[in-house]
């Protein structure tokens, strides 16, 4: 793992780059010349070109989910996509894609833009999921693929992959939603809105035009703080840290006392200098807006345009920002228009994150499922 | 009710000061040489003087729990003090007391230092739970009250409340404690720690220094948002707000859109200028730091300390600040240590605000516990 890690450290870089041709329209209005969308690749795609996995992700990760030949380094979902893993790129050919709006190699607010050589900032077109899954279906256009054996997306991944099947649905056989939702409950917007109104108000945010050498750094920190509380669970933190102090008896009124406290703030520093203040802006409102419902008009008539053979749908117990009902509900309504639904409720205590760190519950589901699959493959 | 609002809107004050005599020391070391509490009573103390109940508030309120002659506005506990109320004023004599560091009549970090005429700020010493217990029981002697039929505690007030029962073992006969617990979980230590950067993050906070005129409001604003993330409940707003706007199809990118965006908005706003932002730091520090197990050393040797004959112990199933699971271990150790206990859970979907609100479940078990007492006032 260490060695893999110091290999991220060289800059390797697997991602390759595809240039949308022509204009991109958006969801909900404005237009882009240039869209460019930064991808990664495992495995092959077979002859018959129908084995490929495209995974969208959830807000914060890069497109480098699992380690390649030209990026040795982990992923965020190292072991989950690989030869023997439970997504094999043996039988699979995975694509993972940085969302659209992000700013690891997709276009994004932080992207330049051509008509005037400064970053897109505020210019940048309202987001919507519904725009990255559009782009999905572009770059399978180009890597010529017209039905995906699944699309799979975990938080904020399974909203756009949810979008997807819905704007295009003969172009997956199966969605593997994890820890996601048909739209967000009024807790998670309520959440959201904290956070960014938290980096908003840092006075380095100036209306989003920080320059790159003093971004809303305080801001970003602290909104990280919240998502990594809405991301975990009181559970876990009570198993691993309780009331540890860092120093024993220490009080400390003013500065990081507890454990907890110094753990959040290690995260958090890691966070800020990765992530791009405006798009992280743009991302975390697109998720506040998707709504199933908008393709309907309203979510019945929405999920009739859903034509998936197979759906697996994953929910976590302690999860509070996309509570199990909300996964629960999904199943139900894929049942309800045909879908053969695999529906489970994990006991893992990691919230919302689980799905990236506890590979004992998710790793076997995931190998069924995608066995299951890899069945029907050519 | 509204009317009683407007009563409220005239200023009329039915808080009681009581200067403290002498020196008043405090647990963490540091002391102040003049120290008031401002308190509010409801009936009347009996012959006997035993039919008193000591209500310790949460974090947030003053002293002014229920409507009086003098101050005929609501209060914060309206509904279960008075006059044929849950707490029963034709039976107890009720008092509650603006806690130790607060800023509603009690000595806080907002209070003029006498010997600087200045306020104290951040030269007021390290505040504990404990403080504001010593303080309750200094009021106590003022009074001619030797032991309380009940000490009584929402949230904060639960722990002032236990530490009372630990520090002062023969004053009180029971104690009710509601959506406490015995110590805090490092889930509500994370949230507390961030909502206080969040405050010293504000560039007008200036380490404590900020003028009456120019507080640091955006910090207590966004603070005051998160605190209402935790003490409420997804269930609650998703059964209140859903994804309701405020104007239908409205997208606002940067600004208040959803219901929930806009409740959180008006709720804060209400609050910053009533609450001073280093008493809240103070208090919100002392809620981390209790530590019943500090009485011991260890719980278990701590809880050998108890005296009481009786408790109530509450807890709410949509709480993630207090969870449920504290409140049912204090309930087991208070009977381990030959207290008798009821334990409730309730299904309300106010989170831990609940008390404040949901009287339907909160009235009828007070009722029924303070009838229970009152058999035994002379």
């Amino acid at each position: 793992m260490a060695r893999f890690r110091s290999g991220r450290a060289q800059m390797i870089d697997a991602r390759k780059l595809y240039e949308i041709d022509g204009p991109f329209a958006f969801w909900r209005g404005g237009e882009l010349s240039a869209v460019t969308l930064a991808y990664e690749t495992w495995g092959a795609l077979n002859p018959a070109r129908d084995n490929a996995v495209l995974v969208f992700t959830g807000l914060s990760p890069s497109a480098h989910a699992a380690a390649s030949s030209a990026d040795p380094s982990r992923g965020w979902w190292g072991d989950m996509i690989g030869a023997g893993a439970p997504i094999d790129t043996n039988e699979f050919f995975v694509i993972c894609v940085n969302s659209l709006g992000s700013c690891f190699g997709s276009t994004g607010p932080a992207s330049v833009n051509p008509a005037t050589g400064e970053p897109y900032r505020l210019d940048f077109p309202e987001l919507a999921l519904e725009d990255s899954a559009a782009a999905g279906a572009r770059l399978l256009d180009h890597l010529g693929i017209d039905r995906l054996k699944c699309v799979v997306g975990p938080s904020m991944g399974g909203m756009t992959a949810l979008a997807f099947c819905l704007m295009f649905p003969a172009r997956s056989t199966a969605l593997v939603s994890i820890s996601s939702a048909f739209s967000a409950d009024p807790f998670a917007i309520a959440l959201r809105s904290l956070q960014r109104e938290i980096v908003r108000a840092d006075p380095l945010w100036i209306h989003g035009d920080y320059s790159s050498d003093a971004a809303p750094a305080t801001g970003m920190r602290l909104a990280r703080k919240l998502g990594m509380i809405s991301y975990r669970s009181a559970a876990e933190w009570r198993k691993r840290f309780g009331r540890t102090r860092k120093v024993s008896g220490e009080h400390a009124q003013f500065t990081i006392e507890f454990e907890i406290e110094s753990y959040l703030e290690a995260h958090s520093q890691k966070w800020i200098g990765s992530f791009d203040p405006n798009c992280y802006l743009y991302l975390s409102r697109a998720m506040d807006w998707f709504d199933a419902a908008d393709h309907g008009p309203g979510i019945d008539a929405a999920m009739t345009r859903i034509a998936l053979e197979r759906a697996l749908v994953v929910g976590v117990e302690s999860d509070i920002l996309f509570p199990p009902q909300r996964q629960r509900e999904l199943a139900l309504r894929l049942h309800a228009v045909g879908c053969g639904v695999d529906y489970n409720e994990l006991a893992s205590i990691q919230g919302h994150d689980s799905f990236l760190v506890d590979f004992d519950r998710f790793g076997p589901l995931m190998r069924e499922f995608f066995e299951g699959l890899a069945g029907d493959v050519a």
